[in-house]
């Protein structure tokens, strides 16, 4: 198995390298704030391991994995305006630094330099590179747009939860994977291989990431346990709980989303009393291993280099068993 | 000379044949509700009249034109949420249809809509149109930054305003017009001259505009007369006026600057006074039509279509001269 951390240091030396314009400062400062302020570099590691499988050469796809990460904080940095965040990997939100202005037009800049960068990919893969991003873009603005939507929405299904988490979150992962896989030459079939199993495990982390919410060690996970409870967030636990409740427990799971007001550790105690009732975890764990099951033997029909390959299976096996 | 209205139909029907998709509503509708309130489609227009020059047959820029005009409709719909603007050609802005997260997340679907349309571009020209687009997308984004920052600024010199129009409005007509020099197979040099042609109509344009918000026929224009003076727009006029005017003409000009409570005409009038005494109206007149002679100037070394040249000229000419 060969060692992530070579390419976690190319992807740190490329954004050390990205260096913006020292004017307007206004405009720059943001960018280069919300950059460095860390995260876990998952889609450029994505996407030059979807390159490694297929070719030992990564240079030329160190561009295209840049601008992954910078459309990634993109998306973050206008996420966290529209929905009022005051705080990020806990810093204050550029909206809250700065103000709505500049975190709008900083974020339009970042989706421009972010396209530039995809630009930079050698001009064979190109055509093909710009279509995928094309699309996952559209498909990611899609997504939030979903996901703001249920907000006002008491009959959200559960298929359209996955679909909205798909498109919000998975999409870019397998993105980021089939990008790295075409700028490595890899066939069209083997690219989309790496797509679904990108997709499939995002799907899965975004599920791990409801059942963190309610179960995981709150001081590894760093949020408030049932954060997702206290703000009625129609995570999978809550429409599973809502499918499955029976008539008494419907009203009371509602009655519980009515509470703002209230004590809001005796309401997360009250929802997962619920949830326990409901086996509601049991159901969470065996979608979200059905989802990396699949991702899985989409991974296994990859003809590539084979220590990549375990190098790949082992990231992100380490992100999912993250809090188990 | 070639009738510019056959261009003007293509670009109806490309804008008529692209279709969203209809879900999610709220991010959609928003696009297809700005997209079809109308503009004169001048940036589209140029792309087009750029290949002509250089090959008749325009149908590779089809899609770039679309590109740029989507491009624009994305500016104008992020600007007018900086600017809290509520109209736009006459209708509801989308952030006040809608709200400020609907126009956000509407405006960056658009910016990855133009790309995808820019991405059509046959392969051969895509590096080249892409690098030019990329480079443009960034200064629009900086150009409106200055405008904003010049709003709290009262040390704004004539060369930073000429600076930020360039940024803000010109280097789209210049890059637009070099697309299609681009896609119609011109050379760098020949594609170069027109985007400076381009470049320096847009900041006559735009000087036209500073001139005719006081002296043009405010029912023709469609604004109300010396809108800028009440809002106190550091437009080329109050630059000029400031730079020029003697100690008591400089408080005197403050003085209304400060006033935002009083008579709107009392203050349109006095200002208006200032610049007659100044002959501010030549001045403007002057650094308009030298942007204009440079744009010809560049425009007379470009050897393309005669036919085709001679329309762009009369396009621009008929542009330049709306409200004389």
């Amino acid at each position: 198995m060969k060692d992530v951390s070579v390419l976690r240091t190319l992807i740190e030396d490329a954004l050390k390298g990205f260096s913006t314009p020292s004017s307007p400062r206004e405009l720059y400062e943001p960018i280069t704030y919300i950059l460095a302020n860390g995260g876990k570099r998952m889609r450029p590691l994505l996407l030059l391991l979807g390159c490694k499988v297929f070719n030992d050469d990564v240079s030329s796809a160190i561009h295209p994995a840049l601008g992954i990460e910078i459309f990634h904080n993109f998306t973050l940095l206008h996420d966290d305006i529209m929905d009022n965040a005051p705080l990020r990997r806990g810093k204050q939100t550029v909206h809250e630094k700065w103000n709505s202005n500049v975190a709008i037009l900083s974020g339009d800049t970042m989706l421009a330099q972010a396209y530039r960068e995809i630009s930079r990919t050698g001009h064979g893969a190109l055509p093909e590179v710009l279509s995928v991003f094309n699309r996952t873009t559209v498909e990611v603005c899609e997504g939030q747009q979903l996901d703001m939507n249920f907000e006002k929405r008491d009959d959200v299904t559960i298929d359209e939860y996955l679909n909205m988490i798909r498109l919000k979150t998975a999409v870019l992962l397998g993105a980021s994977l089939k990008i790295g896989a075409i700028v490595g030459e890899a066939d069209a079939e083997q690219s989309e291989l790496l797509y679904s199993f990108g997709m499939n495990t995002g799907i899965a982390f975004q599920l791990q990431d409801d059942i963190l919410d309610v179960y995981g060690n709150s001081e590894k996970v760093g949020k408030q346990r049932g954060g997702d409870i206290i703000a009625n967030k129609k995570t999978f636990l809550l429409l599973k709980a809502m499918e499955m409740a029976s008539e008494s427990q419907q009203m009371e799971l509602t009655g519980w989303l009515a509470s703002d007001g209230r004590d809001p550790s005796e309401k997360v105690n009250a929802v997962l009393n619920i949830y326990e009732q409901l086996r509601i975890r049991k159901h969470a764990e065996k979608k979200m291993d059905e989802h990396y099951a699949k991702a899985i033997e989409n991974l296994s029909r990859v003809n590539g280099n084979l220590e990549w390959l375990d190098t790949l299976r082992a990231f992100t096996d380490s992100l999912m068993q993250r809090e188990h």
